[in-house]
């Protein structure tokens, strides 16, 4: 069901930082700056590997304000580990499929994520404690229109 | 020089009704069960995708005792997300590079780890609180040798 480890979703305080220091240290490369008002986020994508069918990814998140997911994340924890993504090749099934084994899904439709992706989160309370994402991800084409 | 997210690690308080959840929802499969009383943890490594220059999986990771790595997380933090590895080609020069930058190591050297890999840990406090692990894969034939 899992075609690859989409991405790593990491909270930072500051994302322009954050991206800086994994392109000079890992050499990543960023390929899509993102703001996601719904979720109370602005990211940058670095990618790890890129490939037709999907890639994996560096993530990292700064809130938009503290009332928010990532901003409360930090408020508790300070900056760290996130969430996990998986990648998926077609996520009504998937989510049919996890559902059907009884976790409790946050999104019960998936619903527009990073670089054209459809995506669904996963209750970490069913999940071990990991906030865990599927992600069906867009053809090459529709990822990275902006940059 | 990051090849590939190599592995998510994640703690868990029983190893093997994780293991299993993991195969029943997402349908991964066990490649490898391992003990290494140097890190004081016992693991099952879930493969989601593998290759000849390496994969990715899931590693879920119970403590040897309480008074261990992973047991101070889990008191600390209860069960989830604990570090991410990251694939390397030549793990020496990627600590090479990456002390260089300022950023410090937890292993000067790398070390055994899972599957016959060579390892390193780099400080979380140089990351944005991400333990981050490199990993440097065995061949094929070295990575699942009990299984």
């Amino acid at each position: 069901m899992l075609s690859r480890i989409d991405h790593v979703g990491i909270a930072v305080r500051d994302l322009e930082a954050a991206a800086s220091f994994y392109e000079t240290t890992f050499g990543l490369r960023v390929v899509a700056r993102e703001i996601h008002q719904d979720q109370g986020v602005r990211e940058v994508m670095l990618a790890v590997v890129e490939g037709p069918a999907g890639g994996s990814y560096v993530q990292l998140l700064e809130p938009l304000a503290p009332d928010t997911p990532v901003g409360r994340f930090l408020a508790r924890h300070g900056e760290g580990l996130h969430h996990i993504g998986y990648g998926v090749e077609d996520i009504e099934a998937a989510l049919e499929g996890i559902g059907a084994t009884g976790v409790r899904r946050i999104d019960e439709r998936p619903r527009h994520g990073s670089m054209g992706a459809s995506i669904a989160f996963l209750h970490p309370r069913d999940v071990g404690g990991v906030l865990t994402e599927l992600v069906q991800a867009a053809p090459p084409v529709l990822r990275h229109p902006r940059l």
